[in-house]
């Protein structure tokens, strides 16, 4: 994570320095055309893209990825701002998903755009998620004291989102950092599509909940869903979407998830303990 | 705004009922062409869509706008959820800017994409916000004071992000509150579009401040710096790219505004007190 220092004159006039987090636009590509521009915290771009292609459904596995490199030349002014994904041979893209990628959801443009459609669409792409044993109401409990290690930037600036991905067993497998909240998911899912974990499958020691240092929003869960998880676990609150959107795909969605407690709105009944 | 009752389980699997923020997707066109697709709190539509066409630069003032109509037929499955704005007649919508909205932000997509342009691309728009007498520190410093009551869905949900414009006397002249920090901005800053106090001036009463519950990010302060205002307060944390914007448009930008304490990251030489 890129943080950066900058003068700041505290109140009363005073001048001090203040330590803040980076944000620049990141511009991702598929195969030459602009998918999406983001505003992120530099670093970890590629697990960005992948993650961001792949919750959109652009990319459905690693297998589907060529190459992935920053665009244009290293002393370009914005260098690393833009990032390329091409397919791998014989891959077929989905490219009718770029268009609704670049739109910022998966929902079609007819009038009739609602959110119970989105879910549809959702899950006519991966369907519910796959079977799992019921999770230990501990660890989700827990899953926010093992993000918070990992929230170095956010301690430095506190202008920062953070997503971790964790097994059942408590193992942090993954986990970034990000102005965006998007995109902190993002990299945390994509820097795992990178290493085969996802999608998950139900194996030990596998990838099974997402845990968030934001709200519980539809994009969230849908990150979550597409990416076969069981759970996702926030800190602050979730929305109806986010909740009907666990409900229909089966995941546990726990919110509030503060000093041992949380509220459960969805997949209480596959939570153990 | 919307909140819905939805069934949760609370822990301990005792059966309970939980009051959630609603989130649904809004389908903004233009002349009939999606420009954008938002993930909002339902209600304010019409102040959304002008407030966000508005900071891309797509509308310019009030008299841009022609009409503006939820689309579709009221038994429509999602009635209420794709939203037209037409041209007033012979008005010129800048439509090489519906193409940059649709990517979210305003930066070209030439491969040396950086905050720097972003910024320079903006200023191009629309220049440094216009003079201003410096604001009073005690207004920007309680300003977060003069937004909380109006967070009645907060209050009940914890999941919303509130934004209000107030004049340097300290009236609120407008809030919002919405699942998405920048719709709340939008809904807010268009709500005075409509009344033709935006784009702003310096006029005794006028509207100056925007403060927001959450983080200053680019997004936010753009939206301050094209609808004129002179300072963003933000409860939270700034971004580098958010300071830089603000010191650029001579913007003030207060962060971490709690209280009565804040960060002041730019124009501090344009607060007295």
């Amino acid at each position: 994570m890129s943080i950066e220092r900058k003068a700041v004159t505290r109140r009363a006039g005073a001048a001090g320095e203040d330590v803040v987090a980076v944000e620049e636009p990141l511009d991702i590509r598929v195969a030459g055309e602009t998918v999406a521009v983001t505003m992120r915290s530099p670093g970890a771009d590629h697990e960005l893209a992948l993650g961001f292609l792949f919750a959109e459904g652009v990319l459905r596995e690693l297998d589907d990825v060529g190459q992935v490199f920053h665009c244009g030349r290293s002393d370009d002014d914005g260098y690393g701002n833009a990032i390329e994904v091409t397919p791998a041979p014989g891959a077929h893209l989905v490219l009718k998903r770029v268009d609704a990628a670049r739109r910022g959801t998966l929902t079609t443009a007819a009038c009739g755009i609602c959110g119970r459609q989105s879910i549809d669409d959702l899950l006519e792409q991966c369907g519910p998620v796959p079977e799992f044993t019921p999770l230990p109401r501990e660890l989700l409990l827990r899953a926010p004291e093992l993000l918070r290690p990992r929230q170095a930037a956010f301690d430095a600036t506190g202008g920062v989102h953070a997503a971790a991905v964790l097994s059942r067993e408590g193992v942090v497998l993954a986990s970034a950092e990000d102005v965006g909240r998007h995109n902190a998911v993002d990299k945390a899912i994509g820097s795992l599509l990178r290493q085969r974990q996802i999608p998950a499958v139900r194996a030990p020691g596998g990838p099974e909940v997402l845990v968030v240092s934001g709200r519980a929003s539809f994009e969230i869960v849908q990150k979550a869903a597409v990416a076969r998880l069981a759970a996702v676990v926030s800190v602050s609150a979730a929305s109806s979407l986010a909740i009907d959107l666990a409900r229909r795909s089966g995941l546990v969605l726990a919110a509030f998830a503060r000093r041992g407690t949380a509220q459960w709105y969805a997949g209480g009944d596959r939570v153990s303990g």
